[in-house]
């Protein structure tokens, strides 16, 4: 990458949060050889992360700790390691990639909302793995395919008044959200349009523009747009982190050029 | 009333709650003068409160509050005190009475949840005003027919489960009602089978009668029965208040002996 804006376009995304190098590997993994059978050459593993700003001894650290979680497996081919996806990385990785690639269109456009029987069970850790986001104690938004606990009362709404938006939206999340959509807008503005790029550039960029997606898009379940404010940027990131990708397209892992 | 086991169960349903006199002369007028034109004369209206076990003197200051309060008024035929429904008084009956004498099959049978925005306005009574049971802060449930205050989030079930009941139904109310049932039935087995009842008694019964249950129906908004427990005796109550004044049909004002 040899564009100057295109270069501090990248550092600034990856400066929106903690670059945990084992996350970040997860995301390159993620998504440039999710499918069966794909595989990262160490050179090239070596090439994208030194460009992803991460030091080679960092990545050696990461990818053991990916190896001892059972994420990530090695294996030597003459001289040259190769990396990729065990079978549980792989079904972690195929789980979340809905909620991270999913189209704007294929939002959830209908919710519902449940009241819990007490306070205590299920707790919200346990209400966010089925889907749901609290808006009060015992009180809480789901889009229509979360599975509602036992025992809970379900109800679909029939009016929508604007204060549940500022009741939903997590103040700490609206913030990062707003702050990575200026930041892929910037981004977006900084793309070369003659297809210049060289797979190499493509693949650091899908990364980065994943990477700090996932960060914010997993961290809580996905509700219909007509829920949320004016000023939330969760809906617009998804699209423009769609329409990147789509002017990204996933290269050929042996065109990337190894270190 | 001269059959023992009829006034020891009148006696029972006027000891359930406290008697107010000014309150026993609201039922006594809603119940056999609440159309226009209609009047109790003072002797009429002497023997019906004697057998509601009132002195006259309580009965006097009654009517003398019930004048200063636009509900009642009196004016002389003769020798004779006649006393009625003022307007006002009338209008407040009359807003009254589908509560007190709805049928059982015109129980309101669906029902929504609100959620307000706030938990300090509208508050319980203002909600209790617009026909809503608070379920918990903030949330509230009532009828289909009853209107949402502005601004709230307003809900249909989906499901119900059975904790609802538990949570909805007043603890105190519950025992009222089953307490109110117990009597009603008592009652029911007392009344002669042979149509032996003089007006008068009839009279006194379905004041009685009306007295022991508008005290507890005005309490609360009226909810479809899905919503409460097994033991929740408000409906049956409802059924067999209904049955009793089948039975006791309102007797002709000129018929019941004065004093």
């Amino acid at each position: 990458m040899d564009d100057d804006a295109l270069k501090s376009a990248t550092a600034t995304l990856l400066s929106l949060g903690p670059q945990r190098v084992w996350s970040l590997l997860v995301t390159v993994f993620g998504d440039l050889a999710q499918e069966k059978g794909a595989a990262i050459d160490g050179p090239v593993l070596s090439a994208l992360m030194s460009d992803l700003q991460i030091k080679p001894e960092a990545t050696r650290v990461a990818l053991h700790r990916l190896r001892n979680d059972n994420w990530i497996m090695s294996s030597k081919h003459g001289r040259t390691s190769r990396h990729s996806l065990t079978a549980h990385g792989r079904k972690q990785s195929n789980a979340a990639s809905p909620r991270i690639y999913g189209l704007p269109q294929d939002a959830p456009q209908s919710w519902k909302m449940v009241i819990l029987k007490g306070s205590t069970t299920p707790d919200r850790d346990q209400m966010a793995t089925l889907g749901f986001i609290p808006l009060m104690p015992r009180v809480f938004v789901g889009c229509d395919a979360a599975i509602a606990p036992d025992g809970a009362l379900v109800l679909s709404p029939d009016t929508v008044p604007q204060w549940i938006a500022t009741q939903l939206e997590p103040r700490d999340l609206a913030d990062e959200y707003a702050a990575l959509f200026a930041a892929l807008t910037t981004l977006e503005q900084s793309l070369p349009r003659d297809h210049s790029l060289a797979p190499h550039d493509i693949a650091v960029l899908r990364c980065v523009i994943v990477h700090s997606w996932r960060r914010l898009v997993l961290k809580h379940p996905q509700l219909p747009p007509q829920l949320y404010s004016e000023k939330w940027r969760g809906h617009d990131c998804r699209a423009l982190v769609t329409t990147l990708l789509a002017r990204l397209p996933r290269p050929d892992l042996g065109r990337i050029t190894p270190i």
